[in-house]
């Protein structure tokens, strides 16, 4: 790929694609900005970077549209955009390629149920076990080893890696990318509780259904419904060792990161973010767009949209950043008290 | 099913299941109540869910004995019975049928290894791995991809779902039920620091020992003791993602919510239950019955049972939540300091 | 093996072993001093133990070079050394022999890909799939089930337990153990937010690699670099269900513990110590030979070698139980408080 390439590539998604300087030799690859060897392409889209500007070996660097470029060394090239980071995002996708979970067709070592539908340009992995009746869109991948119950849905585009699990009655979306060791809809954790101490096991009758462009991370837990469906909405990104218990509904495009912990039906909005080891109680509700602060644990419901809560219990950002700075100040309440205790000892020894 | 069937079949579970109102055709399934159709049965166990009484397309509804059910619309029939809630759990468990986890016999594609024994009626899944002297019990199903290394025992009817990991000389009870991505067995965290800074690994060479009517969620790991087993009780009941680390001992019938977790060596009394993403320092002991509330640390042992803990450190409820609330009115605290710092000001003054 | 084979096998390690009293039977193997039995060898490492000394049914009990033995029983013998934990934790590794995680050569249910090197005296085992152009290292074992996509690189003496998949390119160095359900190599959690509140993919190029002598516990995840690698350094020991994200740097014999979670691009100095349950957020630096208490949430870097920092935002030891002191106290403020305020009242009063 040639500067020239890029260029035109970058001139797809933004309307003013700036080269200053030149570089003649093929772009190699992307790289970050301090360790990037010439014939690669790296960017700035962070002020804390601007030092490697002059240091940097990479042959292209995408920048922001409003740098002043003058007296940097002529070995560089530029490219400068509105937005460089998502620039270098789109260029990132263009060497990607596409990666091989399994190679195209269905494996001999594949274990095919009876009533299976296979799209076209569809892959089944090695050793993968697809149960009756289930359904695999075209052009999507089941890596090796991975299982799919019974009666598994799977749109187009997805990309199920290996040893991934989907019980019985799974539905998943198109474009969606499952990594490894992800288990989808086992049960619910539910019993009842007997008068002898014991429990019995409440049957988990429902399913899990995924919608369109989600992604789940490696190891992360979703449980299927007690009845009806755990919902994870379009768009929803969630990292690894998560948990999403039973009857849960996540909204579309909210975002969950790594060993947060979604209790039994909780319904979390649309456009939400939930940061890693986030914590809920159970049978609440967020509106959308809330954002939840990394390790809080939100136990009542927040209605209303837009709100960033944080603590145990969560509560609005700015009232809790408060509360932990009066905390914080408990060493200068404590000397105040002191000083209070001193003076009055004085009034009460002078009266 | 008809109504007369439901009321025949709680007959063995309750002594008095009292029919109000009719409906003639048969009951297709379980719903909650606030989405049942025609046809299904659900139940009110909540008085919160007494508005949706006349609200609901359910054709019959399970409620208390106490409840009063005059000018309620005619289309619904009811049973009263003295715990809606059991009686329905017991009707879940006659719609949900057996899980199809494996099919009947042994898959030809499962590798068995010498001198393994499988029972009757047991099911042993696709590209299943069974090692060396293992021994399977009656009824059990071993799921698709699930290895059983060497000398592991499964009693009669347990299910071992799919991609579970069972290490040498893990004991598995009756009725278990293991869900997939659980790793059973695996080696201690422990290792001996050396002089240089570097660690030699402390051989892990016991077993874990499981009893009977446990569930075991999906990706959860329990670790096999150094010496000896690591020991889960019958009836204990283990969420998603729980941590359990070498030599612990679960009682009997303890819940273990999702991402808990056990560090090594400590033991857990019967009918205890931990909530989510509690955490437990190391040799530590709790006494049957005790409630460890979500998040909390436990970092003693609590020898009284019956006791309820929360936060970090654990302590009990009452102190916990005295503490807690004194923690909340922190800044009323703050603003009588400042009054008196004004009063003590003004004494001065006019000292 | 006598006795006798037991101290000249320690003398390899240890320049004294002196032995009190005798014992002529075979030691059978080892056991903790509570439970041993006759024939068994255990140890006291720890004074809380010494009660055990007189009630032991072992045979031979390792003991500190200095503990004064007169008067105890003489059906028991003793073996005095300078570190008795690790003499038997040696002991150990002698009982244990090696652990049959797949038999020698490659099972016939294995799929090999193209161009795959395998060492001599090397295990694959059964179904374990075998990307194109892998490389595993002599002696190495790849359990039952485990895959390695495409590239992989294991090195000497590894072994990957049943159910490990590593993504393509992941390079794993010599002696390493990876238990069972660890993810290696899944893309690392980045999406680039769009305007329209969707998010974009950040195509996740890098790898991960894993130095010599690591263990990786069961259920861990470690997610590749964007660009470049995550890098686990050498001795590395990780426990169950930990989260190490992407671009992390591990330094070498770093100890992390179960449940902890490590966002993208932190790097971890050499010989740190992390707690169960921690947190970090992402970004950030730690300095080498730090401690990082069990549940601590890291906020910021600490580039100062051989702190211990402990709470949420983590601080130093003695800070934060200085801090956490002063919140414990809180109640005797507010009596505190309570007194000066009636003391005030009673003064104006006075006056």
């Amino acid at each position: 790929m040639t500067i020239q390439d890029i260029r035109d590539y970058l001139g797809r998604y933004f309307d003013a694609v700036e080269l200053v300087g030149d570089y003649d030799g093929p772009i190699t690859g992307p790289a970050k900005i301090e360790t990037a060897r010439p014939g690669q392409v790296s960017f700035i889209a962070n002020e804390k970077y601007l030092k490697y500007l002059d240091q940097t070996n990479a042959s292209l660097v995408i920048v922001n549209a409003s740098l002043a470029l003058d007296g940097f060394k002529t070995e560089t090239a530029f490219l400068k955009v509105r937005d460089p980071y998502s620039a270098f995002v789109f260029l990132l996708q263009k060497f990607a390629g596409p990666r091989t979970v399994a190679a195209k067709g269905i494996s001999p070592t594949a274990v095919i149920g009876e009533g299976v539908s296979i799209g076209d340009g569809a892959s089944v992995g090695e050793h993968a076990v697809i149960g009756d009746r289930c359904s695999i869109g075209s052009n999507s991948v089941i890596g090796s080893n991975t299982v799919l119950m019974h009666d598994v849905t799977v749109g187009d585009d997805s990309v199920l890696c290996p040893n991934v699990v989907c019980y019985d009655g799974t539905k998943i979306g198109r474009r969606a990318m499952i990594h490894s060791g992800a288990v989808i809809g086992a049960d619910g954790f539910g019993f009842a509780p007997q008068r002898d101490g014991s429990y019995v096991k409440i049957p988990q009758m429902g399913i899990v259904e995924i919608g369109d462009d989600v992604e789940i991370g490696a190891n992360t837990t979703i449980d299927r419904a007690t009845m009806g469906s755990t919902v994870i909405g379009n768009g929803v990104k969630i990292d690894n060792l998560v948990q999403v218990a039973h009857n849960c509904r996540i909204g579309d495009h909210t975002v969950i990161a790594g060993q947060a912990g979604i209790s039994g039906s909780v319904t979390v909005g649309s456009h939400c973010m939930i940061g890693g080891q986030a914590g809920f109680l159970g049978h609440l509700e967020l509106a959308d767009r809330i954002h939840v602060a990394a390790r809080a644990v939100i136990t009542k419901s927040f209605p209303e949209r837009g709100v960033a809560v944080r603590g145990y219990p969560a509560q609005p950002m700015r009232e809790q950043l408060r509360y932990e700075a009066m905390l914080r100040g408990i060493g200068a309440m404590k000397e105040k008290i002191e000083l209070l205790e001193g003076e009055m000892q004085q009034l009460k020894n002078q009266g």
